[in-house]
């Protein structure tokens, strides 16, 4: 199984270390994908030492089992490159696992995927969810067939504990 | 049950913002310790969120079922304090689950619960490990008995895949 986590400038550094272990911990291959194979800086000034292996542009859904969208304001920059949007866009109408944290919301946006369901992420992007035409749903993690999203990091001891239904989407 | 990670200036981010999920996933309350109730700031200069609502002057062993030693440098603070150091040895000797993580080690030495046990943690600390008599295992994660270290954040995929039998040494 293989996952690719999308990052970039102001990631959240907590939403690329926790996800990065959890799926690496249930026997994933975890690529980070950015603009360019070069370190991020992250929203708390980290410098991720988690180093982007892939580029956004060298991304293909046939290689992937699960994307996760990290948050942060590093969704702000990725939703504007088109093998982003692109590749999100194949991963859900795959049935592939779309996991969204927090910000990560406005990439489904971009990506053209957010109408019509189910979604939670920070509240900062409730109303952009809400006019893209989603449904707004204010629990730690919402599940709509193969697109899950988490509210923000702190709402991770809910998705460690939803971690096996989420792995089940992922598996097919 | 109930958890406390002990943490202090410079501890590595990674290493409270992991456990302290994952525990709570597991129906943990968390607590996060300190020399005083107020942020810290860790080692990548993250000040950070979860901030302590226990002091170490405050910590019983009778409260807790666990506790976390968060490593980076706050260790080298936290192995001065008294009530730290009677905190981990009762807690060693209760047979609860200590679980130290990277540079915690030194915390393990300073309690005087090191010597005989095997354990492992970051590569800085092995020499001292060695002459306070601890056997050294250069594993991901080591359980001897109820002391369970983890080398780096890096091998927290390791930690997760060895939760359950982690949390069986927590429940008794």
């Amino acid at each position: 199984m293989k996952a690719v986590i999308l990052v970039g400038p102001m990631v959240d550094e907590y939403e690329v270390i926790v996800p990065y272990s959890l799926f690496k911990a249930h026997d994933f291959e975890v690529d980070i994908a950015s603009f360019e194979k070069e370190p991020v800086v992250g929203k708390r000034g980290v410098k991720l030492e988690l180093v982007p292996n892939k580029k956004f542009s060298e991304l293909s859904s046939d290689d992937y089992d699960a994307v996760i969208i990290a948050g942060g304001y590093a969704p702000d920059k990725v939703r504007r490159d088109p093998n982003v949007k692109r590749f999100v866009k194949e991963m859900v109408e795959k049935g592939k696992l779309v996991l969204s944290i927090c910000h990560g919301g406005w990439v489904l946006i971009s990506a053209g995927v957010a109408k019509g369901r189910r979604i939670t992420g920070s509240q900062g992007i409730w109303d952009d969810l809400r006019n893209a035409g989603a449904e707004v749903v204010d629990e730690p993690v919402v599940i709509d067939g193969n697109v899950v999203s988490v509210k923000t990091w702190r709402e991770f001891p809910d998705l460690i504990k939803r971690m096996p239904e989420i792995l089940k989407i992922a598996k097919g």
